[in-house]
């Protein structure tokens, strides 16, 4: 490929939307092109790195004896009500009507259709376990696109189900996948990437993994242990606190606390910190608007999704009226009278000499015992883990919270779509039974955006080679030298017949133009045929990263370069 | 691969809702399966095969300097503006709104998303020409979906555009283009492929053809010259009839022709012949309602595509009210009054001596003459082409219409979108100028089935070595016995180790269920191990067509079949 004639914009100022660096040298570069709000169209560099990227991944899929098979883009909205999730899944999903008036979707996950792929075919035990996988074009109306890449509403996703006779066979299966992944991030030059615990969310099911690259641009926080090899996203790592309570409970005792409303307020004002006091957190369901007071230690926060877990339905912050009977700024959970759900989090079990509201406008209790005081109350785990806090696997407070971005998914679905829509086997015994399935998806298009993330300088991505649009950047600097020219024409083509990917850069434009160029599209190697090269009879080899900077005899050079490479395509 | 897990259901009752071989054998191959009116989804075998195909087709595009981009499936309703063809397309655009009431559209085609890619870098006569191109999932809400995946609303298509700076290497390109289109279909086993001229249709343009497959189940008519080269689809053929004028024109006459309505009744009623009557056809305009008057030779139809074109809007057979102020029956051009658009076909052009309405209830015209009685018509091609219609190239009467699958496109669509949109480059001279574009569809699914349509027996799909799922089909015939099996199991693990793609059935079924199977997946080399063959220390190869039916010495089978196999890849 040459690169005068490769469409594309490459230019040196940062787009001023762009937030991330893989974002803005990605726009810099001539990789992608914006549509619409989280939509973008791939320029040739971005779809030759996908398309490797994609290849990778088929091959791992394979090698687990995955199955590709494609599902539509489009369904009917008839699949996802057998599933339920037509109603479950609000504005995410993508809704029309065709011309004759029937609902459609645009798919988000496959799991609804992967299920009506097998259904018929699935029927005996014998066909079991086995793994299908598509790689195709998702749509997801995210409220907020953003990063370029890494949070878009249209993706290409891997996205593989498997259908299992028993736990066992799921988890073992689940373990290959595990590996399947971890050798996929190698691959593509991801080896740092790591597994965490997570929660399954809209997915359903118990166990799941998320693979995440830990950057501090990444969007999902992680509990990271320092002390063991715990690690869990938010909202699967358990919060776990060591109960702190006063030999001596004290009396509860009614406070007069005019016009303060915060816990920060409360606690000044009583000389007292936050941890030795009972916040009370409200939310109301988002079906019916009806009250959660969620008691939880002053200094905590809450995750909204143990929350929306633990109910089973979506929820948001409340709006407290005076009708409803809630003091908003006293709220505590003694005499707290009324139609609320009232739910504990484990931070408070056993504390005592707490202060908390007292349910009516303009005082609080010190003295709160939740032995004493709030004997019916269970406790559940409701609170975010903090840096510091105790790793719920080793016991040591060694708790840190790193950010990153989720590169894949692993899920053990169980049953939940098989019983949904009815999908049986008839096993040994001749009884009808539920498959269990797994699901696993992979991002391409967020994969290759965090491969830039982790490899780039301030010039441009440095493209592992294995994903890397071209193998070789060949430049010809001063090609209005015919010598120049013509030796290194010859190069390309010598290149080229080895089976070599090259970028040819023969445009009669300075060097500093072409080496810029080249550090936007990032390829690993970068030979330089010039002048003053040619009076050395040689020419210059150099690494992207750098690392290498040599030099090949003219004569061999294509020889030279293709044995440098040979090494580059070692198996991991 | 082992047969035993691949998953997809093969049965061997014809599906009664099958109306062609190819649906009906990819069916019950367990090639695809049902979703929704129009939406399949694909098992390995058939996403195998559409790979290959998608593959060959990337290597020619590549092979004319095409550059594999991505557009996006959802597309916001502005672009489309852009071009006015949110307006002028129908039903059949699938349109939804987003979280925030944005209108977005389905892809059925690119050009604007194509335009939008490059209309910023093209901006110098220096960019030119480029060629970039997708392969990428399309919806199109057909009306009438039918025949599997012939016709179908979401499809998989490669979609390329090109542009340029003069219409000489638009057409250069174009030819380019012509001649990759005819190596693709070589390659995937379809060299009797035809290009017809044809008509541009919503695309827009002038020049285009289609290339179609000649089969009696193709759902588009052509016409095909037996003298000469000429093809033409039915819109673009055009209809030529010689002129019959008598020496003597008779005087116009009113006759007296109660409740006689049809052509053909007043033909019997008159003793003429159809063609020698003056037959109006009579439309509405989709927008208004407003009539359109036709009248043409009355042994001929109208082509309404030839009639749409001429017209520049959608049109519909006409209703004819008592107030419209036409006479149902007795239309004729004579003192025809009213606010209608009255045309006129070619093959009415100098005719005298014919029959026509008279534009009163119960009275036709004979003696009509059109230089005289029609002296202002003009006359425009609207006719359907015939059988042993009179060629428009070599001018023999030897027209003969053949029925296509239409399974590539070419269109020279000049500035129709860069000018709508906006697209200029900076010429040599310093002026601002509209580029030229070219755009090129192959639909991957529908050439699937017409390659399995043209290549087939009653009992499945042979397909071509080149686009076929596996390329050896290894039979392990009473696998029960263990030295067949323990044979079969290593012959299968050295092909693969020769990278020969095998699908192996060592399942412990019977020989027919096995070649059953291996019939419907239609893989081009079919290997038989058996205790049969053991005894002779043979192995049996047999082609999927029958024209290769010989034995191997089991000790060196693998090379064989290697030697065998790479007669096939010779390059075209």
């Amino acid at each position: 490929m040459k690169l005068e004639k490769l469409v594309g914009e490459r230019f040196r100022e940062k787009p001023s939307d762009c937030v991330i660096d893989s974002h803005a040298l990605m726009m810099r570069g001539g990789y992608m092109k914006y549509v619409a709000n989280g939509i973008f169209s791939s320029y040739m560099p971005l779809k030759r790195v996908t398309r490797k990227i994609e290849q990778i991944i088929r091959e791992e899929m394979d090698a687990i004896d995955g199955q590709e098979v494609q599902f539509p883009v489009v369904m009917p909205a008839s699949l996802w009500q057998e599933s339920g999730r037509y109603e479950s899944i609000g504005k995410e999903m993508a809704r029309f009507s065709d011309r004759s008036g029937s609902p459609l979707v645009l798919g988000m996950t496959h799991e609804e259709a992967a299920v009506q792929l097998v259904r018929d075919y699935g029927q005996s035990y014998l066909k079991y376990p086995f793994m299908i996988y598509q790689i195709q074009t998702k749509f997801r109306d995210e409220a907020r696109p953003r990063a370029g890449l890494i949070r878009v509403r249209e993706f290409t996703m891997k996205d593989a189900y498997s259908f299992h006779t028993s736990q066992a066979d799921l988890e073992d299966y689940y373990g290959k996948f595990h590996k399947a992944y971890e050798r996929i991030y190698a691959r593509v030059g991801l080896p740092e990437v790591i597994s965490v615990a997570s929660d399954s969310g809209m997915m359903g099911g118990n166990v799941s993994h998320e693979f995440m690259l830990l950057t501090p641009i990444g969007e999902d926080s992680i509990a990271l242990c320092t002390e063991c090899d715990y690690r869990a996203n938010m909202e699967a790592a358990e919060c776990i606190m060591p109960h702190q309570r006063n030999d001596v409970s004290d009396e509860l005792t009614m406070v007069h606390t005019p016009n303060i409303h915060t816990i920060e307020d409360v606690c000044a004002f009583l000389h007292c910190e936050e941890k030795t006091s009972c916040k009370a957190v409200v939310y109301q369901r988002n079906a019916d608007d009806s009250y959660i007071v969620l008691f939880i230690r002053g200094d905590l926060e809450v995750n909204e999704t143990k929350l929306t877990n633990h109910l089973g339905c979506d929820i948001h912050p409340a709006v407290i009226t005076e009708e409803c009977g809630l003091k908003a700024g006293y709220i505590g959970p003694v005499s707290l009278e009324g139609d609320f759900t009232v739910l504990f989090d484990r931070s408070l079990e056993g504390l005592n000499n707490l202060s908390c509201g007292a349910n009516v406008y303009e005082y609080h209790y010190t003295g709160l015992d939740m032995t004493r005081d709030a004997a019916d109350a269970e406790y559940h785990d409701f609170a975010k883990i903090q840096n510091g806090g105790i790793c719920p696997h080793c016991g040591k407070p060694a708790i840190t919270i790193s950010r990153g971005i989720e590169v894949g998914n692993i899920f053990q679905l169980g049953t939940k779509y098989t019983k949904s829509m009815n999908m049986t086997y008839i096993d040994r015994d001749g009884e009808a039974q539920y498959p269990l399935m797994g699901c696993y998806g992979i991002g391409i298009g967020r994969l290759a955006a965090s491969i830039c993330e982790a490899h780039h300088d301030d010039y441009g991505p440095i493209w592992p080679f294995a994903v890397a649009p071209w193998q070789i950047h060949l430049c010809a600097v001063r090609s209005d030298d015919a010598e120049v020219k013509a030796y290194a024409d010859r190069l390309y083509e010598e290149l080229q017949d080895k089976g070599i990917e090259v970028i040819y850069d023969d445009r009669k434009v300075s060097a500093g133009v072409m080496f810029s160029d080249a550090d936007l599209l990032g390829v690993p190697f970068r030979i330089i045929v010039s002048p003053r090269n040619r009076k050395q009879n040689i020419v210059e080899i150099i690494s992207r990263d750098k690392s290498i900077n040599t030099t090949a005899p003219m004569e061999n050079a294509a020889e030279e370069v293709w044995k440098m490479l040979t090494k580059q395509l070692k198996p991991l």
